[in-house]
């Protein structure tokens, strides 16, 4: 692992300087449905203006590029919150935005993301990696990928630098995990300013893969068949090298929940904190309301990563 | 109106100073759903831990009084949002705290009102105040009211200092309006600081008493046979004499809307920006939807006050 190179404190410092007015301050959010011992906070960054963390790393890492590549043109592919964050990322500094989609993605994301001024391709599922080389390869487009890059791990650090700045005490901090920047990022910010407060991971029991990889020390990705069979559709993807570099390094182990348990989640955080949670999102809470009793002793914070879940399935969790 | 003494914005300053550590700092939420000429923000109160603004005027109120009175106790009477901030109150300041409540008070506001550590004396609805005059009389107890007193409405105010420190540009500050603390309270707060910026008042068409007040020129209170037609529980009361006195001489007109808007607003407020609002707390969208193109150009803000819906009846209006 010696030879990856892991994010460092100052670089998410400087992120935090470059991206301070273009999101959200989401402050700590205190819940009256903790367990006393360990009393729950919660980080809404479903409030985010896109509904999801994402802007804070896309933004980074479109505010790294010179502003000669930044003209040039960005080019990324998602058919999820990492979308609509490059385009939203892309109008701030006025550049240029082409995200790859599958055909198959839901047309609300599509509005939403050519909304934001993004131009949209359309390609079948198989063909995006490929079609957004080509991209890169014709017009020397940037390519900023969801979790893969440092400055987009740097900019979801800021996170963990505003819960450390908000709740000094803070003795555990949970974070969901899919493909690892966020939890990258979170736990880089925390570990070199707070080494002994415990950062775990949260993900679904049916995209398991990285609770795997810490089990076994060794990066595993499970298939897709595998992984989307849990309704936290923006947890169905698996580690990459540098994002398992960070967790192995950084991280002090992965909590898996169950549908159901992130269904009670989904109600508890609306009904009862007010908040609407995507799957994703609620994986935290509903990690603390399964495993609060192993957790340590002392305040939690729970990150609510996002909060774009379709409608009917809102109803659906909240009539349950 | 000479005779009575409104709060001033010096009051509002030592509510803030007062209540600073605790309460929810509320960030201003960016939509990405407003009109461009009038961007949208909104000031989440829902996420107070209560669930409701209302822990700022009960906060202060508790807070500015002597430790005396404190240890002899506190009463209010309430079957809402204001039984559990003056329970809430009581707890940071640990003072014992008696809250009135009628015996139609559904089991759930009862419950939360008892997990506070108030205790809870119920009486026939009609019975309410009576019974708390007579325990004032009888243990010498302070009476915390919901709006009609300066303490509180200086509390509630703290949010109009927190919208004009966020947003130097507002133009428009839309508020719910039932009792009327929140609306005096923050209308005291702007008016004092930025006069230019429009305040504006919003209820239900079906509890319009603010508006017709307004339009009178002279306090008018609907029987709550009438107000209680509107779904927004929290807004069904009418102004007092010390509201009143407020909101004529500082606050620039009352918006009303319809039972549809309300449900379409609270759709909107779960589905685009992730809040869940109660009726009431949704009234400032539902008029910023109705309205938008009869307020002055420039940014707008409306506050949220509160997310305290049934969970059937979140159910059924994000349904429909």
């Amino acid at each position: 692992m010696a030879e990856i190179a892991l994010v460092t404190l100052d670089d998410i410092r400087t992120a935090a300087t470059r991206i301070a007015d273009q999101v959200l301050r989401t402050p700590l959010v205190a819940t009256s449905w903790g367990e006393a011992d360990r009393p729950l906070w919660l980080k809404p960054e479903n409030l985010q203006v896109i509904g999801a963390f994402k802007v804070r790393g896309a933004l980074n890492a479109v505010g790294a590029l010179t502003e000669q590549e930044r003209a040039r043109g960005i080019v990324t592919h998602s058919s999820g919150n990492h979308a609509q964050a490059v385009a939203l990322a892309g109008r701030e500094y006025a550049a240029p935005v082409t995200v790859v989609m599958p055909e198959t993605a839901p047309e609300v994301k599509v509005a939403a993301t050519r909304a934001l001024g993004a131009e949209v391709v359309m390609v079948p599922a198989a063909e995006r990696e490929s079609r957004t080389a080509e991209l890169v390869a014709e017009h020397d487009y940037a390519y900023v990928p969801p979790y893969e890059h440092p400055d987009v791990i740097a900019g979801q650090g800021t996170i963990g630098l505003e819960i450390l700045a908000d709740l000094p005490d803070v003795a555990t901090v949970l974070v969901p995990v899919g493909g690892g920047g966020l939890l990258s990022g979170v736990a880089t910010a925390i570990k070199a300013l707070r080494p002994n407060v415990t950062v775990l991971g949260c993900e679904p029991e049916l995209a398991g893969d990285a609770a795997e990889s810490m089990r076994l020390g060794e990066r595993r990705v499970w298939p897709v068949e595998q992984t989307y069979r849990t309704m936290a559709d923006s947890l169905r993807t698996g580690l990459g090298e540098l994002t398992w570099a960070h967790l192995h390094e950084r991280v002090d182990g992965v909590l898996t929940v169950t549908e159901d348990a992130i269904a009670e989640a989904v109600r508890v955080l609306a009904t009862r904190s007010r908040l609407v949670a995507e799957p994703g999102g609620a994986v935290t809470t509903a990690a603390y309301l399964s495993h609060a009793g192993d957790l340590p002793a002392g305040p939690v914070v729970a990150v609510v990563s996002g909060g774009n879940i379709e409608p009917d399935l809102l109803v659906k969790l909240l009539g349950s």
